[in-house]
């Protein structure tokens, strides 16, 4: 009954096209049409972000795959190589060097020839721009390919140079958002907005991270640790449904390729569930992260002197000012020669990928129990199903090669990050889960019973040390936290949540106590602009105000300044920007007027400089734009409350103004002198 | 030798003792104690933050473990006194509702006659303290014991009652850490900070959520998600080092009273991890996320009409107002008699308690398949080892069971969080694991032979989907996405990671789009104060600006008016601050007067009144304080900005000037109008 007189409705109301009076219940199926309708009307939105970020996602995630199938080639090609040379040591020898070398000089060559922003990791010059510095070109478009060519260069190197994509993958993913931000608003015909493209960096960073370690969580954490001090929740949810899409699509397409059964993470281990650690180890757990928070610092300090020793050294300077490719192939060749693996490589397991470090670290077995009766061999070829065979070595045993392998890269890698290659020093650093493998290894040896607790002996797993150690450490070079949950992430396996994460902690109190985090180091030392931090321990810094340090000596334009004063000031001083005041006498601040414009404005007319003193006002009225102030402070404002203003709104200066009179302005400069005097703060007027 | 010199050179330094002289190598054992005083300065600082955070941490730790306890044996005493009471229907129903109607009954009239604030969850309150609200004894100690007793009766009332203890811990936790603050300022004899203050009470959120679930990840970041719009990496790390310590403890502690072996997850489980799910599963995990999104969503629709029927039936609000032990005391009468175990009851699983139906939701094995050919019995006693039996139903299936079950508790749980007792309500939402379980029961039952990927076939397993459902509709009623993040720490298996996310994520994106979150729609019906979000997509918001929506109707004072005209002003409005300008002409903004010390200043000198016509300026020169702007906006400041400001600076309030004269004040009143007008943006002027 109620179909038929929906059947009338719809022939009175609208035309019925035959079909639908034939169709059963055409008013549920007008109704759901309806909704389609409406759904397809609320969904596809054309400039909706959504798209815009799984877009970002699944091309980063396409061109990370794409790289590691194309390094995965060319590595291959290199073992084909090496193996088939024949027993010549001296072919051998250079099969395997001569290979990196190449590669490294053309990456550095071809890289720094195009773009000289393209070198090192670009973490350092993100967290720059994230305080609102502006680094021209640093993200433009045409320093994508020479970024992607490099970082595949270096790391089809492989484990001779032993460098990693994260630091590049997020440049990439943050200059490959900037293109899709500046097309985004042309097709919707929106201006460009600053504030936007701020959100996106910090979205795009954990992209970038995402779609290498296949990580969402960790990526989205990390990237927000190391590029912000203030960030929200907005941009945190917008971060994980990127990542997300991202590590998705990775891990998709090594499916598709048959490399995997179904979407697994990305170094499998298989820690034993039940009573994964006892509670006693717990103690040695954070041993371990203490452990980890000073070889950290000893590492980020060795780093940061090399590093302004090859900066301030003549001979390396000169060196890597005239020819950057015959410097890179240097240190290639050094750092080849050390892994050659029938000489000290053989000490190092040096036959083995990062990958396969890694997966053979992470081993849930006790070398040192398996060992102790029985030498395993050194096979001619790698043994894909007993990797650890690598580190075991019949008169230094597992103990001597891993310390002997910790030892050697600290120094290798410090050389490593010198060479001006495109090249990420995130993985590098996790492989430091050395340092954890051997003392869970000594553990293991120490309490061969395992340790005893509620009856039930449990053999110690040196593998869990490792995990902890590669997030301790990489957490305190960082002074990141989420390494923890990075390390969960990677291995698929969450067991060891507690000590790990207390491992981090300790690791990060002994690290950011110390030493700068490897990449505000590097910040200090390339001498980039950058906002210290104030700690919350710091409580001084409500105590001092913006009239202590704010740069009274400020250049002000009154309106009623005659033309001559204008030119004379706009020529001997040159500031970006002026701020424009009522009269000399009162000092109100009105806005900023541009140099730019006002040199612009002071050729235009030329004609009505000599007669009837003309003043700024009657220029200002011909056309040069006042830009409004949209925020100042006062003189009484707190450093804190100025400090976070500038943070969170991504500031370059602020005016000072008390009863309207602009009395100074306040920048970074001057926060950061007053950031670093809080030490011995200066009693308060 | 130099051995030697050391001893000399001690001898001639200070006084050598006789057992420093005897033992070997004295500078060396020097330089170590010299080292360890400057460990223990360096350390052992009094009020340092560090101790601050640890001693929150464990102290929420042992109440939450306490509590656990006691209610355990209470919920024993009630299973025991059911099981005795004999065969007699009567009896054992009268014994299984009786219990839980005098807990609950006691809950509410003790906590609310003590503290009117003790009721619910608390989250909702504290998100607007957040906002820079300030509600007046909201955190205050005294109302600390109402809240415990409270709830440890609500949670003693067992399954019946269903309800969770997430949110009174996270008030609890901050309760304690606003104490702790207060006696740590008294301590080191600084000044009480808000912004400080401020900083704590998300740390403290995390503390409660952590110690609940001894899960730090989540913990940290689900009380960002719910609490806060930005938020700094410097709380964040605070946060991490707080809930470290509390969810250590917390596990801690169930290993010393001998409950479990070592230190695991709470809701362990053994999911396959080999394939814990074939790829084209990722694609029911996702519509399993759409469903749990609009389920969700009708939840919140139906959950805030209710409230709010509570709240404005005549009856009901009568009830409420003048015996709420009453009306809580028929609520559960109710709910207990719908849960009797031989009733209603044996199709809710009812005699399962909370923890319990989350692990047999958990299980690994499908119950579909398992119940195909047999039919498992329904034992009289609770069997530990197989609790799914309860699930069982030999007529309706699990299917059946499961179904019924989700339709009651939706009903059921709206009920009861009417009920003013302090509980938690995030625990029931995650119960709803139940459409994840039901959705992969069915699954399993279409595909018995496991999805076929890869020539490998893998039963597909019930377990994951309910860990996914109960991930994403927790994560949508809650607006949060860390919820996924909850569902891997309480489970401690990571398998899952990649669908349990995108689930989230697309219940997310239904439930946002739709509906306001769980904690801001009881914001909305209890009327409490708030700022509104401005979503990223509002890009208009940056072309709004403050002269628009400020409020122009502003009282100022004048330093050159006469005191009659000031008192007459304070007596006709009331305020709590007034804008001082400097005349009445030029309305330049000084600062802000205080009402309360102009009243007293006005008291103080009624002698001065009449003769010379005294004006505001002697009264200020008379002790009267002013307060100084230390912020201040322009009438050209965007929508975004000033949104931005409030929100990171926590203000209630800031004025508007142009050119130093006060043309407006912009406060959370101003802003929330302004960005519920956004979806329809006036024309900019």
């Amino acid at each position: 009954m109620e179909e038929l007189v929906g059947l009338r409705e719809g022939s009175s109301g609208s035309p019925v096209s035959l079909r639908e009076l034939w169709g059963p219940c055409p008013r549920v199926r007008r109704a759901i049409r309806g909704g389609l309708e409406w759904l397809k009307q609320k969904v596809f939105r054309v400039g909706e972000d959504w798209y815009f970020l799984m877009t970002l996602g699944v091309l980063m995630a396409l061109i990370s795959y794409t790289m590691n199938f194309a390094i995965g080639r060319v590595v291959r090609a290199h073992k084909w190589l090496y193996r088939e040379i024949g027993d010549s040591h001296l072919l051998r020898y250079l099969s395997w060097t001569v290979y990196p070398v190449a590669l490294v000089s053309f990456s550095s060559g071809f890289s720094q020839s195009i773009t000289p922003f393209s070198g090192g990791s670009g973490i350092p010059e993100l967290k720059t721009m994230l305080t609102g510095v502006v680094l021209e070109d640093y993200l433009d478009i045409k320093n994508f390919g020479a970024k992607v060519a490099g970082l595949t260069c270096t790391l089809a190197a492989g484990s001779t140079i032993f460098l990693g994509k994260v630091g590049p993958f997020v440049h990439l993913s943050v200059m490959i958002a900037a293109y899709l931000g500046r097309v985004h608003t042309k097709a919707i015909g929106e201006s460009e907005n600053k504030s936007k493209q701020n959100e996106m960096l910090v979205v795009a960073a954990a992209v970038g991270v995402a779609t290498v370690f296949a990580a969402p969580f960790s990526g989205i954490l990390f990237s927000i640790e190391v590029m912000s001090s203030h960030f929200s929740v907005w941009d945190y949810w917008r971060g994980f449904f990127a990542a997300t899409c991202g590590a998705f699509m990775f891990r998709l397409l090594s499916v598709f390729n048959s490399e995997q059964e179904t979407i697994t993470s990305l170094y499998k281990t298989n820690f034993r569930v039940d009573v994964p650690f006892d509670l006693p180890e717990i103690f040695f757990f954070v041993a371990l992260g203490a452990i980890c928070g000073i070889v950290s610092c000893a590492y980020l300090f060795c780093q940061r002197t090399f590093l302004g020793f090859v900066k301030t050294n003549q001979l390396i300077s000169k060196l890597l000012a005239t020819s950057k490719p015959l410097y890179a192939a240097l240190a290639a060749l050094i750092l080849a020669s050390i892994t050659y693996p029938p000489g000290v490589g053989r000490f190092l397991a040096s036959r083995l990928s990062m990958k396969q470090h890694l997966d053979s670290l992470f081993d849930n077995h006790s070398w040192a129990l398996m060992t102790r009766n029985s030498s395993p061999p050194w096979p001619k070829e790698l043994d894909p199903q007993n990797l650890w065979f690598e580190w075991y070595h019949p008169r230094f045993t597992i103990f001597g090669t891993l310390a002997f392998f910790l030892v050697m890269k600290f120094w290798m890698l410090i050389l490593a990050t010198t060479i001006p290659i495109p090249a990420g020093y995130f993985m590098p650093i996790f492989i430091f889960a050395g340092i954890g493998r051997l003392i869970g290894e000594a553990l293991a040896l120490a309490f061969p019973e395992g340790i005893v607790a509620g009856g039930v002996t449990n053999p110690i797993m040196p593998g869990g040390y490792a995990l902890a150690g590669a997030a301790a450490f990489s957490g305190a070079v960082t002074h990141t936290i989420s390494t923890a949950l990075l390390a969960f992430e990677l291995t698929g396996q969450i067991v060891h949540a507690l000590p790990v994460l207390m491992a981090v902690l300790a690791a990060n109190a002994i690290a950011q106590s110390c030493q700068p985090s490897f990449y505000d180091g590097t910040i200090i030392v390339k001498k980039l602009p950058y906002l210290p931090w104030i700690r919350g321990r710091k409580i001084s810094s409500h105590r001092v105000i913006v009239e202590h340090f704010m740069n009274c000596a400020i250049t002000t334009l009154a309106k009623d300044a005659p033309l001559e004063e204008v030119a004379r000031v706009v020529t001997s001083t040159d500031l970006a920007k002026y701020f424009l005041v009522e009269s000399t006498e009162s000092q109100i601040l009105v806005g900023t007027v541009g140099r730019e414009e006002l040199v612009q404005a002071l050729r235009a007319e030329p004609s009505s400089w000599t007669p009837g003193h003309p003043c700024l006002r009657d220029l200002l009225a011909g056309g040069c734009p006042i830009e409004p102030v949209t925020l100042q402070l006062s003189p009484e404002t707190s450093l804190h409350q100025a400090h976070n203003l500038f943070e969170l709104l991504k500031l370059q200066s602020l005016p000072v103004t008390s009863l309207g009179r602009a009395v100074g302005s306040v920048s970074w400069v001057e926060l950061k002198k007053a950031i670093s005097s809080l030490t011995n703060p200066p009693a308060p007027k």
